[in-house]
């Protein structure tokens, strides 16, 4: 397929790298103030992925193009790797719903289109001959919304799971060395784990958006009809995040086998994301910037998936796996 | 879809009882010497699932007719459910070509035609309008199958986990109980986990035919031509299984924070099961009937998937799962 790259950030550029390992061609790239946008068409009339990925890295933008330019590529595949934005989800929501009106695909890593504005998405979709996919946004490497698709949403009660690597690092590491959040947070920005703002995070914002998305495919997918389904977004979400766990917490826990996560809980009813006590050796306790996705279904039980829930490449490969099942 | 069900065993009753909920229909069951089919066609006229499995369960049989007749019934799918077997792996590979000569899908529960004959197999799909899927074959409810595809065999490097239920039961309870193979085999037989001839699944057998499966995904997948895959069969693994495991090697595992489980391991080269040291509370430490599937990527890393590995129910919902996904 013929990929648009929205967003030149680790994701964005880490799909313009290996999008022709997986037999697609990169004919447009822009970041917020930039574009290149491949010259002719046809086979091998893609852009050149090193000279993108090394022109953003020595001069800061991609090519001597216009952002618009870029949109309105002869593209099949949009792919939304602009940073998450919350409310109205935009200049992200525009690029996808720009897509689907000109009956092209979109596939989206950036969280915010689908956690705050999955209505008016699905309608675009039913008004287009293109498809949405957004395997990145949940979990990474992690296939979570496609595991649940295939099961079938009518068929899962819950998904559950550690969706944010930063919270967890930080948990993981209060646990081990007996330290308290703030010690263990400028450690973690210091090895570049946790941003200079961690509140995203730490507060649990991260994680309840990926929740929230969970939610959507479970209400919309359960549904006979669209219109029954319940619309989830940020607002619906009862969250608590992590800077509040005290260092005894942990240490009271570890007495009796025990240690703290930051758990996410989607059902078609509900989304809740807050610390809570698992088994010390259980599943859910995976280390540092693992994630873990929990799955429970009505006729196959439990299901656990746990790998990289975040990174560049990682999460470029959920791009690439929507990519193809587009085919 | 209209479903024809060979096979009558917990695999088969479960999908003749789950296909309604999924939204296809069963239009003809066979077991091995008996059928019955739909009289009608069109929707609403498939076989009353109740009635069926009723019959089998009162008279050992599922209707009135020649299982010949389910074969030849008007069906947009076959699920092949009958007893895996070795070598040329009849009647399983007959049932699924004859579908695939008649231009219709086959889903396969039965391990014998994809790990034995896959080639044959293949070169059969090659000459079809039909395809087919094997999802149930590997670790029941986990989508080892499918998740390799979606990430896509050529970035895959290697597979392996704890894929049969029943030597991971007996290895758990050796390892809780300080116990000895043949108290815990005992056991096993009383509750139904291990059969009155268990050589299939502590042998080895069963884990290694898994195996060689995911290796012909994997061999067959990332081939640009079929004819430069290599093609395996239970013949290439290398099998040892867990009837020489002392206790005493469990107890000196245990002193040094590990214990034993019999892992499979496959990749596009190589296949072989045999048991392993791996951490205490590791991943692969999974408990009693659990299996587990490690998937090691090229730019994802490692991807872990756990869950239940056999019964009725959760095999049944990952051939209703490949069957949505022939849709």
């Amino acid at each position: 397929m013929r990929l648009a790259v929205i967003g030149a950030g680790a994701v964005g550029r880490s799909v313009v790298e290996l999008a022709g390992e997986y037999g697609h061609e990169v004919v447009a790239v822009a970041d917020s103030s930039s574009a290149t946008v491949a010259d002719g068409s046809g086979a091998g009339a893609g852009v050149d992925p090193d000279a993108v990925v090394a022109r953003k890295a020595e001069r800061g933008i991609v090519g001597d193009a216009d952002p618009e330019d870029a949109l309105a590529a002869d593209y099949d595949a949009l792919v939304e790797a602009t940073p998450t934005t919350l409310g109205d989800a935009e200049p992200g929501f525009s690029h996808v719903t720009r897509a689907l009106e000109r009956d092209r695909h979109a596939v989206l890593a950036n969280k915010g289109p689908v956690a705050e504005r999955f209505g008016d998405l699905r309608a675009a979709v039913d008004d287009s001959d293109g498809e949405i996919r957004f395997e990145a946004t949940v979990g990474g490497a992690i296939p979570a919304v496609s595991t649940v698709e295939d099961i079938e949403p009518g068929h899962v009660t819950a998904v559950r799971g550690v969706l944010n690597g930063t919270a967890n690092f930080i948990l993981t590491r209060m646990a081990a060395e007996g330290l308290d959040y703030d010690h263990v947070l400028a450690e973690a920005q210091d090895l570049g784990v946790a941003e200079a703002d961690p509140s995203f995070d730490v507060d649990g914002t991260d994680a309840a958006l990926k929740c929230v998305i969970l939610a959507n495919v479970l209400s919309f997918g359960a549904a006979d009809d669209p219109a029954d389904a319940r619309e989830f977004t940020l607002d619906d979400a009862e969250v608590s995040g992590i800077r509040d766990v005290p260092g005894s917490a942990l240490r009271l826990a570890a007495e009796d086998g025990r240690t703290v996560r930051l758990i996410g809980e989607a059902t078609g009813e509900t989304v809740r994301v807050a610390p809570r006590l698992v088994p010390e050796n259980g599943t859910l306790a995976v280390s540092g910037t693992q994630n873990i996705v929990q799955i429970e279904t009505t006729h196959a039980g439990r299901l656990n998936i746990s790998g990289r829930g975040a990174g560049g490449p990682e999460t470029a490969s959920a791009v690439l796996g929507d990519v193809g099942r587009l085919e």
